[in-house]
C-alpha cells in the first residue's frame, strides 16, 4: 500500500488550523509534522497553498433508491464519484425496512447495492416504516451487529411510508437506549395531502403547487411534535434536511432547554428561495424537493443557526432525478409528474458541489468559519452517526481521507462537466471560488484535478457504532 | 533547549481524541505521530493510560491586584505556581486604567507586577474605568501595538470602578471596530449600593449579607442592558463570571437572535450555591464573591449552557484574599469587613483546583464530554482573547504547552498542600478522581508530580492577536 | 309573567360594580338605577349585602352524554338543577355527529335529550367525529339554521372519536369563515393509546394510572399541533379543559403572536394536583379526567393566566359518573374500570360548586379580581359562544338571569346536600365561603335558598351567533 | 343642576353594548333602561344611531407645561377645550417635584395652574426627579391625603429629570405598597445623550436627527430595566407612551410571567412611523417627540397588543408647541431647535383628535372592537389612575360624563378648526368617520355640535385613589 506524505498544506480541522505535513501510511494518517522525514518509497504531494481537509461526510445521500416508482439517477458508481470529486469521502445511504422487509433484509439489500460500485465508504440509515415488537428487537441487533445506528422515519407522505407518533415514539425510545439516533423527514404529511388533493381538484398540476402545498408552518408542527415524542422518550432526535424557520425556532427552543434536538440543512436551502416557485412553467421542477425552498429570512436563521451551533450538519439529501425523461436510461423521472405535480419525483442533486458552494458562499464572505465548515460537512457528521475518529477529521490514527482544495482558484459549476448521471445542478454557470484538487481515500489518491483514480468498489461500508452527540 | 516526546498518551484536544506520541523542540510542538522516532538527545516521557491535554488557559485571575485598600494574596509567584500545579499554563490577568492612570502607563505598571517572577505565561485584559477621546485612542493603540485586546468595564461599584452605559458603548464601538472585545462584569451597581446601605443601616453586618444585597436579577438587568449596548455598538460582548439564570436567559436569547454574546462561568457557582449564606458566621466570608453563589436551579442551568455551548469558558475569577489576617503577611484580608461584610475584600480562590473540579465534577458524571472540557478550559479563552492557535491546543507549531493528566488518581484538595498563599480553598477536603501529573511550557517540564521546576521568570508575556469568535 | 326589583344589591359585570336596583320585567332586564319607582305588581327583593351577579354560563357539560357503554349519571333534570342551585343559569352541552349521524340528526336527537327536562337555558356544541363535503356542508347550515355555531373535535380517543389532522384543518377553514369556531380537546391519543397499552402489559390497572399514562407533554404537543392547524386555517381556536403548562405557554405564544386562540380550564385543575395519583387504591377513580390532574406549578400558571386573559373561561366539564354502580339506577359507571383503568368512565361532576368554589378560592385569596370571576364565569363564554348580549352580563335588555350571591355565608360542599345525581363531588368536606342564595331564570326566581321553584323544561333552548373573541 | 335623559342611544361600556336611555341626575347615572318615564324638569336627548360612550379619559396630558425654556402651548383653558370637544372629560396631567420643589408645593402648583381655568376634570401625577427620605415620606402624604396616587420617573434627559435605578427601586417599592404605581419614560438617556453629542458633533442638526438619535434598543432597553426594578421592588410598573416594538416585547414578555407591567402607547405610534424622519427640511420638527416615531413594524404589532390587552391604554401625551414662533404669544416653541434639534421642544398635540383618529383608524378596520375601543380609552386609564367607577364607564353611580358619538358622520381634522392653541396637528387634512356631537360633563352639555357651553373652572381636580390593575 502507498505511503504518501502531504508537503506544506495549511491543515484545517473543526477547532484547529497549522500548517503541517502529514504522512498517510496503511490507508491511515500515522505522523502530522514539521519537515517530515520519511523514506524514499513515500510519495511526495505539494500542498503549499493549498487547504488540506478531512474528507467530506455526506450523511444524507439516495443513491439508487427507489420512492414510487422512480429511481433515484445516480447509483453507487456514478454517485460515490460525483462525491469523490466534490470533496466528499464517506456518505450515508439509505437501506428500506418495510412491512415485507425484515430489518436484516433491508440491510442486506443495501450493502448489495453498494458493493463492488462504491468508490468512497459509506454506510447505511436504515429507513423505519413499520414498527412492531419484531421490528423494534430487530433495530437493537442492527445496531449492535449490523453497524446500523440510525434509523429514518416519515411523518409525511401518508400511505407510503408515513409512520404514527407512536411509532415514532417507541422507536426512539428503544434507539436512545442502545445508543442509536432516530432521525425524522418532519412534515405534517396529512395536511399536505390534503392541500395537494385540493390544489389538483382546483387544476393547479404545475411543479410550482408543490412549493405551494408544503407550507412551513406544517414543518415547524411536526418538527415540535417530534421533539416532544423524543422528550417523552428520553431520547435525541436529529432532523434532516431542515428548512423552514419555523421548523428551527423549535430546535433552538428545544437545545435552549437542553433537550438533545439535532439538525441538518441542505445546500438548496442556503442559496435558493422561494421565488423560484413564481414560475408556471416546468423548469420548476428542478426544485420540487421536499421540504419546499422556504424565504429568505430562513435562510438568514439557517445560516445564523450554523453560525451558532443550532444547526449541526449541512449533508446534501443527494435525491437526483433528471429534467430529461431517458436521459442514460433513467425512466419515470421529473417529466413524470409533468402534468400532475404531486407525480414528479421529490429531490435534487448536490452531492458533488456541496464543499464548494458552502465554501464559496459560507466561508468566503463571513457567514461561516474555516474550522466550522468542516466541522458542519465532516466532523459533525462523523460524531452524530458513528463515524469518528476514523472519518471527520484529520488527527493521528483516522482514515486517510483528505481534501487538498485549493482556497484561490475559481470555476464555474455545470451539468456539462460534473460526474453526476444527473442531467442538471441547481447551481448551473455559477461561478465559485475554491476547488478541490485532489482527493485520497483512506490513502490512496482516487481524484487528481479532472483525473479520476478511484475504482468500482474501492469504497468500503462502515460499521457506525454509537452516536456522541456533544 | 530540551526536546521531549511524550509516548501513547490519550492526546484530546475541543474536537480529537487519539493516542499517539506528540514531540516538542523549541518550545513549540512539531510532531505527532505512531510511534515517533526521536534522536538520543530527546528526553522521553511515557504518558499510556494517561490524558495528554492542552494547558489550561485561565483567562480571569487577580495576582497581586489591589481592590480598595486590600490586595489579593497571591502574586505573579505563588499565583502562577499554582496555576501550573493545577495543570494551567497561560493566565490572563488585568491592568488598570483610570482617570490618573493612562492606558500606556496602566499596562506598563502590570507587565511590571508580572515580569521575574511568573513561572506561566500572561497576558492582561485592561480595565477601563474612564472614557474619553484620548482613552479611546489609547485603547486602539494597546490593541494594536501592546498585544491587549480585551477591556473589562464595571457595571458595578459606584464610585470606584463603575463607568456609565455611554462610556460602555464607545468602548465597545471602538473596540469592537478593531478586532477586540469589551468584556463586562454585569451587575447593577447603583441598586446593589441601595441594597448594601440598607442592609447596613439595619445592622445586618454579617457576611451572609453579601449574598442577599446582590439579587440575581440585577445580574439580569445588567447583562441586558450590555447586550443591547453591544447591540447598537454593533460590537461583540463577553460576560465576566456569568452566575445567575437571568443573566444566562439573556446571552442565550441574544445568540438565538445572531448577536456575538460571549460568556464564561467559574467553578464556585457550578458547585457551591445560595444555601451557603444561611450561616450568621464569618467563615461566610469564603464565599464573599460578586456576584455571589445562586440557586440550585441555576446551576443546572449553566451546565446545560457549558453543554450546549451557550457559555463558552470556565475561567476561575482567581482573587483570592486570606481567611486568616497576617497570613504570610497579607493585610485588609477577610477579617477586615468583619463588622460589615461590605468591606469584605470580594473574591475566592480558584486558579489550582479548576482543571481537577471540572474534570471530575463535570466530565466524570456525563455532563460535559472531554472534547468540550478542553474546549471550555483551554481552546475557548485562548480564541476568544486572541492567543490561538499559540495557546489552547495540541497540534502542529502550537506552543507545546501540555499537560499530563492521570484521569484515575483520586486526591483530596486541601489548603494545606495547594501552591497558592491564599490559607483556604472552597473545595476544602473534596475528595476528586482526575489529578495533574506533569505539566510543560513551550516544552520545559515546570511540575512533575509534588515536584516543581518551574523559575520565577519563566513565564513571558503574551502579545494578544484579534479575538475569534466563532 | 313576574316583574322583579331586586334593590340595593352590589351589582358586579366583567367591568362595573355599583349598588343599584336592578328590575326585571318579561324575561328581560329593563331598568338599572337606584331608588327605582316600581308598580305594586313588582315583586321585591331585598340584595343589601349581597353580590347581584350575572347568571353563570357553564360552556363545558355533558349531560346524559353516552361515551363508549357508559352515559353521565345526570340528565338534563338532574344536572340543570344541580346548575341553577350552583348559579348557573345557562349550559352548553354537546351533540354527536358520526360516520352514521348527521350533523342535523345529531342537533336534533340533542335538543330532543333536553326538552322537557332543562330547568335552565342550553345551547349544543356539536362533537364533530368525520369530515367529508357533506359534512362541512352541514356544519355551514348548523351555524347559519339552527344556532349550532361551535364545534368540538378530538385529537385523542383513536378509533372512537379522534379524527385526523386534515380533518381539524378542513372543519377549522370553514367554520371560521361562517363566524362558529373549532374547540380542541387537544392530547396526542395515537401516544397515550400507546402508554396505556403498556401499562395494562405490565399490570398496572389501578385508576393512578390513568393519570400517568397521559402526559403533560402530549396535551402541550397537541395543543401545538391545533394552534398551527387554526394558522394555516386562518381560524380562531378554542380549547377545552385545558391543564398542562405545556399547553399553556403555547397558547400564551399564540396570543403574543397575535393568533386567535382561546382556552378553557376547569375548577379541578385549579385545586386538585398530580399529587392524587399517588394512591393506589380505587377511590383515585375520582380523578380519572381527561386531561388529568396536573402539577402544582401547572395551577399556578393557570391562575396567573385567568388573571392576564390568557386563559378565558373557566368551564366544568361536569361529566359525571357515580362511585358507587347502580346509585340511583346509573349502571357501567367508575367501578366499570376497577380491574382496567381504562375502563374507567373519564370525568368528574362541577357544574354545581363551579362559581362558590371559584369566588372562594379565586377571588378571596385575590388571585382574580371579582370582574374577572364575572368574565370567566359568564361574559366571557357567552361572547366567545355567540350568547352575548343576552346571556353573561347584567345589562338592559340583556335576558333576566341573575344570582344574588351572599359573599359572606360560608358552607360546607357535600355530595350529601347537592342537587347533581352524581355520588360524589371532588369538594367533599371543603368549607367555602360565598353562596348562592337566589337565582332568576329569564326573571323568574328558580332558586330562593335550599328551595327549588325550577320546572322541568323551564329551560329553554338557545340558537347561538356568530363568536366575539375580542 | 339639570337633569337630563339621553334617549335611544346604542350604550357601550368596556364590555356592554345595548340600547337604552341613560338618565342624569346632580351630576351622576342614576338610571339606565328602557323607555324611561322622567319629569318634566327633565332634558331630553335624542340620541338614535348614536353611540353614548363614557367620556375619554386621557391620563397623559402636558398642560401649561415647562421643560426647560419651553412652555407647551395649551393652558388649561384651551387644553380642556380642546379635550372635550375631543370627547374627553377627565385628563391626569403633571405636577413637577424637584431638588429645590417639594411634593407638597409641586401638588400645590399644579392645582393653581389648573383651578379656574380647567373646563374638564382633571388630576395630576407628581414627576420625581428626586428621591429622599423626606421625598419618599412625602409621596405617601400625597397618596394618602391629596389623591396624588402616580409617579412619573425618567430614565431619559440626564441632567434635567433623570434619576438614577436606586430612585426608581426605592420609590416602587414605597408607591407599590401605599397602592400606588410608578410610571416611567423608559429610554436609555444616558446612551442617547451620547448619541445626541457625535450627531451635533458631526453637524447633523435638522429635526431628523431626532429620531435617529434615540433608537428602539434603548427605550428596549431600559423598559427591560424598568422592569426588573419593579420586580425587585414587588411593585406595577406603567411604561408612558411605548413606541418601540422593542420595549413592547418586555412587556409581554413580563405578563407573560405574572409580572404586573402596564404600557400605554400613544395615537402618533399607531398612525405615523419612521419614514417621517427621512425629510430634511424643518417641518419634521411636528414629529420631534420622545420617544420618536417607530418602524411600521412596531405599528403592527402595538395593535396586536391593544386587541390582546398587551397594551391597556390609548393616551396621547399631548405636549403641544407651535410650529410658528410666537404663535398666540407663545414662545421658544419648534422654531427654537432651527440650528439644533436637540433644542426643538419634545412633543405633539393630540389630546382632540384621540378619539375620533382611534374610532375612524383602529375600531372601523377592526383592529379593536368597539368595547375596547371604551377600554383603552377610558375605562382601563380611570381604573388604573384611581378614578374608576367615577370616571371611565357608563353605570349607575357614575359621575355623568357622557359623549354621544356619531360613528357614521364624516369630517375633515385641521388646526384651523381645532380648539387647541397649538397651530398644527399631526392629523391635518385626515379625512375621519366618526364624530363627537355632544360631551357631557357631570351632567353638563359643554359641547353641542361646534358650540361651546363649558365654562372656565367647570372641571374639578379628582382626588385620586389606589390603582386597579385587574
Amino acid at each position: 500500500m502507498t505511503s504518501t506524505v502531504i508537503r506544506n498544506g495549511r491543515v484545517v480541522t473543526a477547532v484547529d488550523d497549522y500548517v503541517a505535513d502529514v504522512l498517510m501510511e496503511n490507508g491511515r494518517i500515522v505522523c502530522i509534522g514539521e519537515a517530515l522525514q520519511v523514506g524514499a518509497h513515500v510519495a511526495e504531494v505539494d500542498a503549499t497553498g493549498m487547504l488540506v481537509l478531512p474528507g467530506g461526510v455526506d450523511c444524507h445521500t439516495h443513491l439508487e433508491n427507489t420512492f414510487g416508482e422512480s429511481t433515484t439517477a445516480d447509483d453507487f458508481r456514478s454517485g460515490t464519484k460525483a462525491a469523490a470529486f466534490g470533496g466528499t469521502t464517506t456518505i450515508v445511504d439509505f437501506a428500506f425496512q418495510g412491512r415485507d422487509v425484515g430489518v436484516m433484509q433491508a440491510i442486506e439489500a443495501a450493502r448489495g447495492r453498494a458493493e463492488g460500485k462504491a468508490a468512497v465508504d459509506y454506510g447505511f440509515h436504515l429507513i423505519t416504516t413499520h414498527v412492531d415488537d419484531q421490528a423494534l428487537a430487530d433495530l437493537k441487533l442492527a445496531i449492535r451487529n449490523e453497524g446500523v445506528t440510525s434509523f429514518k422515519m416519515f411523518m409525511a407522505y401518508p400511505g407510503k411510508v408515513m409512520v404514527d407518533d407512536a411509532a415514532i415514539f417507541r422507536a426512539m425510545r428503544l434507539v436512545g437506549q442502545h445508543g442509536g439516533v432516530i432521525s425524522l423527514h418532519a412534515e405534517n404529511g396529512i395536511v399536505i395531502e390534503q392541500l395537494i388533493r385540493e390544489a389538483l381538484d382546483a387544476g393547479h398540476t404545475a411543479p410550482k403547487y408543490h412549493g405551494i402545498t408544503r407550507p412551513a408552518l406544517m414543518e415547524g408542527e411536526a418538527t415540535h411534535r417530534g421533539i416532544k415524542l423524543a422528550e417523552l422518550a428520553e431520547a435525541p432526535v436529529y432532523f434532516v434536511h431542515l428548512s423552514a424557520r419555523e421548523a428551527l425556532a423549535q430546535v433552538v427552543e428545544a437545545r435552549d432547554r437542553g433537550i438533545p434536538a439535532f439538525a441538518e440543512t441542505c445546500p438548496h436551502y442556503l442559496f435558493f428561495d422561494e421565488s423560484a416557485y413564481e414560475d408556471d412553467g416546468f423548469d420548476v421542477a428542478k426544485f420540487v424537493m421536499s421540504p419546499p425552498l422556504r424565504s429568505k429570512e430562513a435562510q438568514r436563521d439557517l445560516w445564523r443557526a450554523l453560525k451558532f451551533d443550532d444547526l449541526q450538519v449541512i449533508a446534501t439529501d443527494h435525491c437526483p432525478y433528471c429534467m430529461k425523461e431517458g436521459h442514460l436510461g433513467h425512466l419515470k423521472q421529473k417529466p413524470f409528474g409533468k402534468d400532475d405535480f404531486s407525480k414528479i419525483p421529490n429531490g435534487a442533486p448536490g452531492l458533488e458541489a456541496r464543499m464548494t458552494v458552502i465554501y464559496d458562499g459560507g466561508v468566503r464572505p463571513g457567514l461561516i468559519s474555516l474550522n466550522r465548515y468542516v466541522e458542519l460537512t465532516a466532523t459533525a457528521p462523523a460524531k452524530i452517526f458513528g463515524l469518528f475518529p476514523r472519518k471527520g477529521t484529520i488527527a493521528v490514527g483516522s482514515d486517510a481521507d483528505i481534501v487538498i482544495f485549493n482556497p484561490d482558484e475559481r470555476h464555474v459549476i455545470s451539468a456539462k462537466t460534473h460526474h453526476s448521471d444527473c442531467d442538471y445542478t441547481l447551481f448551473e454557470g455559477r461561478e465559485v471560488q475554491g476547488r478541490v484538487k485532489k482527493v485520497f481515500l483512506r490513502g490512496e489518491m482516487i481524484v487528481d484535478g479532472d483525473a479520476w483514480y478511484g475504482r468500482d468498489g474501492s469504497g468500503a461500508f462502515l460499521k457506525r457504532g454509537e452516536t456522541v452527540m456533544f
